[in-house]
């Protein structure tokens, strides 16, 4: 019931005994034909496998989400695999279905993103680092369209290229501050025409959600074709189909497309594949994987990014609309402590008892229940237990539960695993067998894009008004011209606070939303709308967490946390 | 015996009936525990295992090379193939070993490099694209010192590096000239020191060229820390190991210093393993892969890149000097279209008959027998024949060799396979039996660095003058100050002439190579000697490889050639 690190992530994960990965594909009914190994312990399903299996019925979905996150920590994460270790353990045949992680925040502030504690997918450090390839395969795949863009221009510009007018970035998966504004092409006519260019972490590609949202390589290959990437000289937008290298592209991404299985510590089969961040985009994992997950198993149990205000929402608004999908049951996560920020304790003193705080934080969940209420879901309250809350904090919550008619689950699954986790499983069981409702999307897809923008704004977020800078008014009317109204919008907000001010913590009432931009994604098939500054490139801290990385003489990895 | 492609490799290598690498494997005595797998036809061989093998006899190690390239072509990785797969009739135990393909090229103008016709490792689309993701690891290692670097800078710059002279350059694994010169940073105090900075392609990387020179993992992380990045503003050389991040590289590296197990047509066992650009590097596969398969074989067919002025030299003085091989006998690959090109005729003359300019661009080939002459090894000349070679140009070069009492080989392997190479091996085999010679290095590397380069320019190139630039001779005794003077030099040199002038075919005299600038590269343990302009970083054709890219409906890969 502790998340004291006395024993590291990477410890426990390197002592788990870890099935071949083989083993976890026969719990799935896969044999070692229908995957392809990536060492003993990841494999890729084949594409054969997956067209074979479309045809099997369908498993419950379950989607883990959580509070507005705060520095005190969600491990909306850990929870996610824990209750698909709990759910293994009640008997049922469960997936869990996770993004995969950057290499930028593991080299840069965080170390690793596998979960934690017991509740983790392994190899964590193979998960960590280069895991299959499959982000490099989307940075490769995304700087192959900028040099090939480049070198247009650079051979003639047939396409009139604007090359002031350029969308399209160039993408490293690193945390890289010196790259967001750049130039290139400088040195004379032999070295290309000199422009502004920037770098945006790989995560942050609309390649990468793409790739998250493809239904199969043929739709994929359709998705790439529809991506803008540029404006010509009479400002019309230029595909990628126009440059004509879908094919290339496509070709890169192949083998990344391909769910990659893993394990966690407890054997749970873990689809982890597909990562785009949750504020340029829609911060989930794959449809692929989510849709060949709920083939092979009874009960899939994925998360969204952020707070339920981001990552739900576009789970719900964009993916499932996307895809076809429909959850059965939400899980929120939120932890005591982070609760208590929201009621305006500060960090470091959230060690201390305060029960009136926690009572004013428990505002930001009641918001984010209120908003799974918005789409007709059932869903359960998780709390993510530490050793530091005090028993007068965990009876009035329990209590507010009540009085709320929230079901609630303290789970334990940092430090017990799956076992931590039984209670909230039962309790998810429960709230899909009991629910009667049917899910239903926020919106409309056929309102106008600032309706959409509107009715995000005052059902999930809880404000009043949205304010248009003049260049997204213009953009609101040139996107309707050119024909892209009918696409969902993809919010970017800071994930601190339902505001877009992100020191609103609790549930600050009457704010306004402030449109800045909007950028259009048509193979990712949304308009991203900016509120405030959105960072798709973040920067190193003063000591990053590479400093610490290193192998062992066994040749083992050190310093991943 | 006909190079005309009626039928594209690709075709020939999706129709070739493959192994699994376990069987593969198993040929080597390797049992699945040996080794770890990327997919049915890739795999890895492990540290374990590597290190257990280091107590068995070594094999014969045999270096192709070949005359100064031209753009007819001569076809090196081909005959390497090919002889590996005629020593493998033979009933020799047989491995190849080879460099791994840069995704720049691939997607430019060459659209694969795994050899061509029936003499092919596969699975070629693989290898050909992103294969186990070596690469990629090696373009992440690079960029991460990079951002690290600024950060160190941005962070308050402890180490006082001088930000004009950092020698680190980012790299990217792609033909991108825009990003030859760029300037960094831009975008005020959040966005990190404005500074100059370039992208060179990722195969020229110091990071691939010390992988390909690593003797094990701390050897690899040693090699790391040498690496100077900047100069600090007191003039004085900053290396990896002052910023600390040695560790972190070496973790990100740790998996693409395990040579690749993958199979040619005939299944004979290759390590396609590491691929240093052959200017800027010393242009031969990994020490790891060639050291390992002279364990598991007992004949190892490795190829150098360019012509043996190049690629030979280096291979011989650099590479074997830093991981103690010693080569049975070198293998010399000419085309008469090449010789003929050489002696005088157009690209487009070459099918005609033309005796005069074949006894002419002889000369090429003669001076790169006597280059390997200096080396004290034993050679075979192999004439990889062409449809559109004439019997009076065959008769010609027969009568020629046999005047020089030259051993000379007419393969067919493009077309046949190892049977078309049978001949080859015999020969080699032959040589190797018949030898008495012992094997020695062209300098000791205790002469001055100047020295070092006049013997290379004098005995390898039959040139006359070594000119040093004024910022050439400040290096050297600056060099020679800071104590980097024992250090081996690499040439960094046109590939089309044994002068510095790409123009000069066949064999130029009296000529002056002049030495440009030279560049530190402690971690590969040498100096890289500029002649003329060398580049790091190729441009897109007008027409790129990757405009004929594209996957079937089946998932195939399209437009590999």
């Amino acid at each position: 019931m502790s998340n004291e690190k006395v024993i590291s992530d990477i410890e426990i994960a390197q002592k788990a005994a870890l099935l071949p990965v083989g083993a976890i594909a026969a719990k799935l009914g896969l044999s070692e034909d229908d995957i392809e190994f990536y060492g003993k312990y990841k494999a890729k399903i084949s594409f054969e496998k997956m067209k074979e299996v479309e045809s099997q019925p369908e498993g419950k979905l379950i989607l883990v989400t959580s509070i507005n996150p705060t520095p005190a920590g969600e491990g909306k994460s850990t929870v996610t695999i824990g209750l698909g270790d709990a759910l293994q353990q009640l008997g049922k045949k469960t997936m869990i279905a996770l993004r995969e992680p950057s290499l930028g925040p593991t080299m840069g502030m965080k170390g690793g993103a596998a979960g934690g504690g017991y509740s983790q997918v392994v190899p964590m450090e193979e998960i960590n680092l280069h895991f299959t390839g499959d982000i490099h395969a989307i940075t490769t795949a995304n700087n192959a369209l900028s040099a090939l863009l480049d070198n247009h221009i650079h051979q003639g510009n047939e396409l009139q290229v604007d090359q002031r007018r350029i969308l399209w970035k160039r993408a490293v998966d690193l945390n890289d501050r010196a790259l967001r504004q750049i130039v290139v092409g400088l040195g004379g006519p032999g070295q290309g025409v000199p422009r502004e260019d920037g770098f945006d972490i790989t995560v942050a590609s609309e390649i990468m959600a793409v790739l998250c949202l493809a239904a199969d390589l043929q739709d994929l290959k359709k998705r790439l074709s529809r991506m803008v990437i540029a404006y010509n000289i009479h400002k019309q937008p230029i595909t990628v189909k126009d440059l004509g290298v879908e094919g290339a592209l496509t070709l890169l991404l192949k083998d990344a497309l391909k769910p990659n299985l893993v394990q966690s510590i407890e054997h749970t089969p873990a689809f982890v594949h597909g990562g785009p961040f949750a504020n340029i985009a829609h911060g989930c994992n794959s449809v692929i994987a989510t849709k060949t997950a709920l083939k092979l198993a009874d009960y899939v149990v994925t998360e969204a990014g952020f707070g339920a205000d981001l990552g739900a929402e576009k789970f719900l608004d964009i993916k499932s609309r996307a895809a076809g999908l429909s959850p059965s049951a939400v899980v929120i996560v939120a932890t005591i402590r982070a609760l208590k920020m929201h009621g305006g304790v500060a960090k470091d003193e959230l060690q201390k008892e305060n029960v009136s705080a926690l009572e004013k934080g428990l505002e930001n969940l009641k918001k984010h229940t209120e908003t799974i209420g918005h789409f007709n879901l059932p869903f359960v309250v998780a709390i993510n237990r530490f050793s530091s809350d005090k028993d007068s904090e965990i009876t009035l919550l329990k209590e507010w539960c009540q009085k709320h008619s929230i079901s609630v689950s303290l789970t334990e699954v940092w430090g017990k695993g799956g076992k931590g986790g039984l209670d909230l499983g039962e309790k998810v069981l429960e709230a899909i067998q009991n629910n009667s409702g049917t899910f239903s999307f926020l919106y409309d897809e056929d309102l106008p894009l600032d309706e959409k923008i509107r009715t995000i704004v005052q059902k999930v977020y809880g404000g009043r008004h949205v304010e248009f800078s003049v260049k997204a008014s213009q953009q609101l009317k040139q996107f309707n011209d050119i024909g892209w109204s009918h696409l969902p919008v993809c919010m970017a907000k800071t994930q601190y606070s339902l505001s877009d001010d992100p020191v609103k913590l609790g549930r600050p009432c009457d704010f306004t939303i402030h449109v800045r931009e909007m950028k259009p994604k048509l193979g990712a098939g949304f308009i991203v709308v900016l509120t405030g500054e959105v960072m798709t490139m973040p920067g190193l801290p003063k000591k990053p967490a590479a400093y610490q990385m290193d192998v062992s003489e066994e040749g083992k990895a050190i310093g991943l946390f």
